[in-house]
């Protein structure tokens, strides 16, 4: 998958529509993976992300720690690996290992992008003043990359309890909103 | 279309996919509608949702001065008025009757429900530490409806630029996640 660079003032179209993300972070013994659906776009560009992300989590520590991460934004084809990262620990396992995913090198941040995600959006911890009381993080995306390749991507929408949506069909409808 | 009462616990599953929702404030000199797909969960129980509401709406004034809301959710049969609602300013029109949308009462609230929704979250401000820097404000659900009849909900997922994305089909894979 041959990515490119893609405009940060594009990123909010990325994230508008919900989709479950993968968040890559770097530090301790090894990168971590978590799943994650609890995000929104905060401000358009440079774009502003908010997420959250719990302090029972590994990657908690890792993200407050390193101050950077990456959201990868993954589709169907690798829903079980979705899964796998959203029901394991990076304190027990290397995830890239155990669920066959390829780390690469990001250009700004230490935390690696997972190649077999059809986007990968490199982030710095922006704001941390809502950590403590509800463990959401501002992010800063300051490099995006997209695989130019990918037109309608098969994004999954979390509903609960290992059920998701898949995303279906696209309608244009007439908007003068961004 | 009779809605019922909804679990608290359950509500995260109607946010999580990250549909485009209809938010509605009371005060001034009629009720608004703003159409929003800047949120995200930030806590189970009791809800907490985070939305980012731009200070440039009719509807940020409303609801930073009453305190209240109610998140609605719409499905594919009333894009165009979601479309209409994100594309006029209740400063300048009753978007209830422009759009033919139904305001019914709330339990907790002064905001009203949309009766076109599927689901209504009503909503109190529970934190807005993040309202000056972002226009993040951090909102409880205090109770929620849903249309029991409605199984499927086809989601609107913005895009950008007038393009949605409308949920598609569900899977279901073995989990431990909530």
């Amino acid at each position: 998958m041959a990515k490119k660079s893609y405009p940060l003032s594009k990123v909010y179209g990325l994230l508008e529509p919900g989709p479950v993300v993968l968040v890559s972070t770097a530090g301790g013994d090894r990168p971590d993976i978590m799943t994650l659906s609890w995000h929104t776009m905060i401000e358009f560009e440079p774009p502003l992300v908010g997420c959250v992300v719990s302090n029972r989590n590994h990657s908690f520590d890792l993200l407050r720690a390193s101050g950077e991460c990456v959201i990868n934004i993954p589709t169907l084809d690798i829903a079980e690996q979705v899964v796998g990262c959203g029901n394991s620990s990076g304190a027990d396992i290397d995830k890239f290992e155990r669920f066959g995913l390829t780390p690469k090198p990001a250009k700004y941040v230490a935390a690696p992008l997972i190649e077999e995600c059809y986007a990968n959006l490199e982030c710095r911890v922006a704001d941390t003043t809502l950590v403590t009381p509800y463990c959401l993080f501002v992010l800063e995306v300051v490099q995006a990359w997209i695989d130019p390749a990918m037109k309608a991507p098969r994004t999954l929408h979390h509903l609960g309890h290992g059920n998701f949506m898949v995303a279906g069909e696209r309608i244009k409808l007439k908007s003068k909103m961004k």
